[in-house]
This record gives C-alpha cells, structure tokens and sequence, in this order.
C-alpha cells in the first residue's frame, strides 16, 4: 500500500552510495575523520528519506543511519541500514564502541542551532567540530542523471502553471487572486506543497504574483523583487494591488516534485506594454539568449553576470537592473537542487567553473521605481556542449 | 500607496512598547543586560517588521532597532525609531560607545546556528551568552487584545474553508486534488501564504487533507496526523490516496493573517461512516465539550490531557489515542500565536496554569490502524469566565 502511493521514485541505493562516497572523499581531503548529519535536506539526499534520526558518515568505514522515528518510513524509504534508537544520545555509546568519535567532527554549522550544538557535543563527549555544509553543498552541487529526471519533471510543473496563467490572468483581478489560482494548479499537478531555502530566515512561497508598484518594493530578503505580501508579518508574495493595463504582472513559480526545485519567471501584460518597460523585456532576452549561445562547460560563473551587466550598461538600464535603491542585488541567478539557493552563484565576485550537472537559474530582471518590473527568468542544465534548458516554456510576454 | 495596500493593521506603538517593557523586565529578574533579537517572528513581534536587521534590546535603557535593508519598509511598518547600518558589524561600535555591552547577553540559542551566533560573538567582541529564547516565549504567551483580533480573523479564513471541504469533497476524488481546492481557496481568503513552526527542522505546509491508511503512518514529526505527502523529501500532507465511501478525510487546516496562526480539524464522510470509526468521534467530541465547560483561568494545563486521557481509555480506545504505536504522541494541544508551537503545550509533564488570553488549540485525534483516522482539533482563547472559542465553524461530520 504504502509504494502504491508513491508517485515519486524513491533515491535508489547506487545514488546514496555515490555520495555519501563523495562527501567521505572531500573529508578525508579535509581532514575531517566523521560527520554528523541532521538537517532535513542533508538526511534526504544522504539517506533518502527525512525522520527523526542522524546520519553519521565516517571517513573511513560505513555510515550509520541512527533512527528514532518512523522506523516504519525510514525503513519504506530508505535503502540504508536502518539502526533503531530510543533517544538521540544513545547514539553517543555506540559511536565510542567502533571507535568512530575521533579527529575532527563535521556538523552543518550553518544550519545547526546554539542548543542543538551543545548537546550534540554533550551526547558525543567531545568538542573539536568543524563546519562541514561547504563540502555538503560541493557535493550536492553536481547533479546526477537520477537527480536531472526529478528537476525537468519539477520543471514540467512549471511549464503548466505558465500555459494555466495565460488563460486566467486578466485587467482588474488582485494578484492574491492570480496566486491563489496558480498555486492551487500547481498541487493539482503534483507539486510537493513546500521549497526549501537554506540558512537561518530564510522564508519562501511556492510563487510570486507581483505587478506595477508592488513589484517595486524592497525588502529584507535577498531578492529582486519579492511583493509586498498581505502582512508586514510576512512581507512577501502576492498583495491585493490589482492588474492594470499596460503593466507586466510578474509570475515568478517555484516547481517542486520529489525534492527537486525548479524556478522561473514570465510576464503577462492586458493590452499593449507600456514603453517604460520594452527596453527591459528586450534586454532580459537578449542576455537570456546571449547565455544560451556562450556558456558551456568551462565557462566562468562571473562572466555571466559581467555580459548581462554590459548589456544592461549598454541600454542605459543598469540603475534598474536586479532591483533599485536599497533593493538592487548584487547577483543575476542562483544554483537549484533540494533548496532554492544551492551554488553556484552567479555575482561578480565569486568564481566558478561551470561544469556538467550544475543546474541553475539565470533572472535578469529590471525594477523601475513607481512603474513597476519586467524580466525573465530561466533555468538551465549545463551538459558537456552547451545548456540544456529546463522547461520548453516560451520566454515571450503573455499577452491576456 | 504602500499603505493603501495594506490589508492587515500594523502593529500598534502601544503594543510595541508593553512587549519590549514585559521582555525587559524578565531579563532584569534573570539578571541579562541586553538581548540581541535577529529572529524573523521574534523581530516582527518587538518591532511590527520583519526587515534584515537586528534589535538590541537594553534591559535599562531604550531599545535600538538597527536596519541594513529595506529602510524604506522598516519605515512603513514599525513604528520604532530605525537606525540605518551598512552591515552587521556598524551595530558592535555603536553599542560599545552607548556603554551597553556589559554583563550576560541574551540570545535566541534555540534558533540561531552556530555559526551566525560566532559571528555576533565576533562582531560584539564578547562571549558572555545566555539563552533569552524562553523569556520570550514566556512574553508571548499571553495575548494583547490587539492579538486576540488578529487571531479571530485568522480563524475567519479557517471556517470558510471548513464550509468548502463540504461542498467540494466527494467519493473518488485524491486527496491533493482536496487539498488544491482549499488552499486556494485560503488565498483567495487573505490567507498570507505560509505559517510558521519554531526550531531547527520544523517546518509545515498551510493545510493537511489525509484519509484512510494515509491518515495513519506515523512520521518523523511530533503530530498525531501528518499524511504521507508525495514524495519522501516532504512526507508529510496530501497524498494520492483516493477518497472511499465511509472512511473519514480529515481537514487540518491552518489559517494565518497578520501572521497570527490558528489551526482546526474537521472530517468529512462519503456516505455513512465505518463502524470502526464511531467511537473515536464521539470521544473526541466528548473530550471538546468537557474542555468547554470546565476550563477557566487557573485550570492546570495538565488536567486537560489527564481528562481527555481518562474518557479515551473510559472508551476502550486508549492505544489509539493521539497516534498509535510508534506514531503516538504525547501531547493533547498546543499554544497558538505567531508559531504554531507556542505555549502552553499540553502533556501530561508539564504543568502551566492557564492564564487570561493564552490561546491554543486542542486536538483529540485517534488512528486506528489500516483503517484511517478520526478526531476533531478546535481552538481556544482564555476568557476570565471561560473559554472562547476561535471559530464558530460546527464541530459535526461533514457528511458529503
């Protein structure tokens, strides 16, 4: 019963193998003898499945996948040993015993609370940790063949919510009332109810309907636009301001299928566009299609972000480009995966190079103080000749 | 027109200035000089903002509300006084040079990971710190009127959606393509859009449809019901799982405007219901009334359980009670506010004497295995004469 209700494949075993391998390799570089690992994202990409439990990966023998609850679904799903505890700190005793609790400990110190920290230190009587999420997050940075099918049918969500939008957005409709539609498509085709952003604050919808001067608005996050929201409690996301001709509404959706995230952004406009916003739709595709033609493997992170600024520059739109003011961001897109914000990241100060399996989302997108915002945004996959897009989704304006 | 698009009231001077009063005046008993507040519920409940920034609150002099980003917003929305910083580290001199530095430093320990927490230790030169996380769950705890309203009107979006389940649930219909419809509908009803768990891993969706077997596999969370959801990486909420003829489909729903969180369960039933299913209804709905009518202020918290405990076990049904076999949890309700797990938490451990204007939901729920789930889940407020209820939404079956 239980597998007859799983629409999604569950991570085979090869997949957990892989990394967990990958991740022992990068420690045993580092000189990290074990790891420690409780973060919900981090326990489903190493184990498969997300209970009460910890993941204890040693550099130099099996890892150990300690569960409290539910041994039923941790057992359903996961193709690893399952080792049953009654508490967290028994953990502590069984580790002493094989002699694992020795040299560096890695925890994801990013994430793990003050409170958590000390008493994992107190169940494992020991204190030398270091942080290991840069080496999680290099690992989960290459995307496997398993992990590619679960992000293009992620994106397939997408694609839909895109074609439903088209058909039902309409002059004089609030964005709450757009949004409630979309996200209730998007369920309706399977999307998994949630997306994950890392780090500590760090909130986020399943989508954005934002138009006009709502699309204008800064605000804490680090993002181009956001919306205003219904609540300063919230401060995010579609708001009662309602669409006017002539102005882009801004569909920004997240796909969500298995884990997998996939994010892009399209705009729909009642009746003609106002010309304030042409020079910024035209200059959001041509640095899409520009990217298109250039990046392959090999290709610097940074010098997407330097051709996308020179194009901005040179229609004299840079002021406008990733937001205004206080709000203008200092990068032009962001890695995907089991959270929204995976590397690599797309800014002029960090470098990578690109290679296969890095899967991304590019948003060049223009904020025009008291008029409103125009862009696009799109995810790619990059393989070995070049970017394999990940929806089939027209870039075009939708014209209602 | 930032204001114009506001639906929700701002948070009030007056509520603004007794908060940061009440929490000051705990820190001062527990002997802590200053708290460093980063939080985002935390933030928007001393501030009536959520912006990236900090509050340094003084337990004897004036709270100082610094804001790298959005100015703009922070202007908007709180009415405190807004100190403009670049970064993070701009707030270390400014609080050196006022003298406030000095003695223990409270911190939300519970939330803030290990790694930001080394960098405010970094950024304030000092490392005397101390857990302030209880002493602000202690402050809100207790429910202004100015809540109270907040919290009727987030109930509001809940007994819509109870008056939809029944109109739209039929036999046949999965479980998603319910929950779809209603959290669209939520939206459409102001709902803002997510809802909020406190912790490290806590994290949920804004409405849970389950029925059946999917109704009664245990999870890694601490919830009687959680549904298996569509994938492992989420597990939790709606699944495919198809609606049959007398099997209850339980509606847990969360409401959430101006950030305030309510939470009920309603079933729904095609047909008549199972047998199976008589007794832990009646129960549960027996469990409501005599909460009703005995609960007022002074009632110790861990009398609810014992009694709801009691008639279940009066029943015959005790091995049912809240979950079943590893999935059973040990708690009958849960404070409501900001965060969905607030206090008062009702165990049968911890005591608390219920107080005017806590708020928080009871939940009698029974899973009987292989066959599905049953219960009722209602929220109250604390009256000087009584219990109010949240909703006026019928407490009967739903049959469909």
């Amino acid at each position: 019963m239980y597998k007859s209700l799983s629409i999604c494949d569950f991570t085979p075993e090869k997949e957990i193998e892989t990394r967990i391998d990958a991740l022992k390799n990068k420690m045993a570089r580092e000189g990290i003898s074990f790891a420690v690992i409780l973060q919900n994202v981090d326990l489903f990409y190493f184990t498969g499945t997300i209970q009460k439990g910890v993941l204890i990966i040693p550099a130099d023998q099996r890892a150990l996948f300690f569960v409290e609850k539910s041994l039923y679904r941790a057992g359903m799903e996961s193709p690893l040993e399952i080792i049953p505890i009654k508490k967290d700190k028994d953990v502590g005793d069984i580790l002493r015993a094989k002699g694992i609790i020795k040299g560096k400990c890695g925890m994801e110190l990013d994430v793990i609370p003050v409170i958590l920290f000390e008493r994992w230190k107190s169940i494992l009587g020991y204190d030398n940790m270091i942080d290991v999420s840069t080496l999680i997050k290099e690992v989960r940075l290459i995307k496997s063949e398993f992990e590619i099918v679960q992000i293009l049918k992620s994106g397939e969500i997408i694609s839909h919510v895109f074609q439903k939008a088209r058909s039902i957005i309409k002059e004089g409709m609030r964005e709450i009332d757009i949004d409630a539609i979309l996200i209730g498509e998007m369920r309706k085709m399977n999307h998994q109810g949630m997306l994950r952003m890392r780090g500590f604050n760090q909130e986020m919808m399943n989508g954005y309907v934002t138009h006009g001067y709502s699309a204008t608005i800064s605000s804490g996050a680090d993002v181009p636009i956001s919306g205003l929201g219904l609540t300063p409690a919230i401060g995010q996301g579609a708001s009662i301001n309602v669409v006017q001709r002539g102005v882009p509404v801004i569909v920004d959706f997240g796909g969500g299928y298995n884990g997998y995230i996939t994010d892009e952004t399209r705009i729909y406009v009642a009746g003609e566009m106002k010309d304030v916003f042409r020079k910024g739709y035209d200059t959001a595709r041509e640095i899409i299609e520009e990217i298109m033609g250039f990046v392959r493997e090999g290709t610097n992170t940074t010098e997407l972000y330097e051709r996308a600024y020179q194009r901005a520059k040179e229609a004299g739109i840079e002021e406008y480009f990733m937001g205004h003011g206080e709000g203008q961001v200092g990068f032009l897109g962001h890695g995907l995966g089991l959270e929204i914000n995976e590397l690599p990241v797309f800014t002029p100060r960090h470098k990578m190079v690109l290679q296969e399996g890095m899967v991304f989302a590019i948003e060049p997108k223009f904020i025009i103080p008291n008029e409103g915002a125009v862009g696009i945004e799109v995810d790619f996959i990059v393989r070995k000749d070049g970017l394999q897009r990940v929806t089939d989704s027209s870039l075009d304006i939708g014209y209602v």
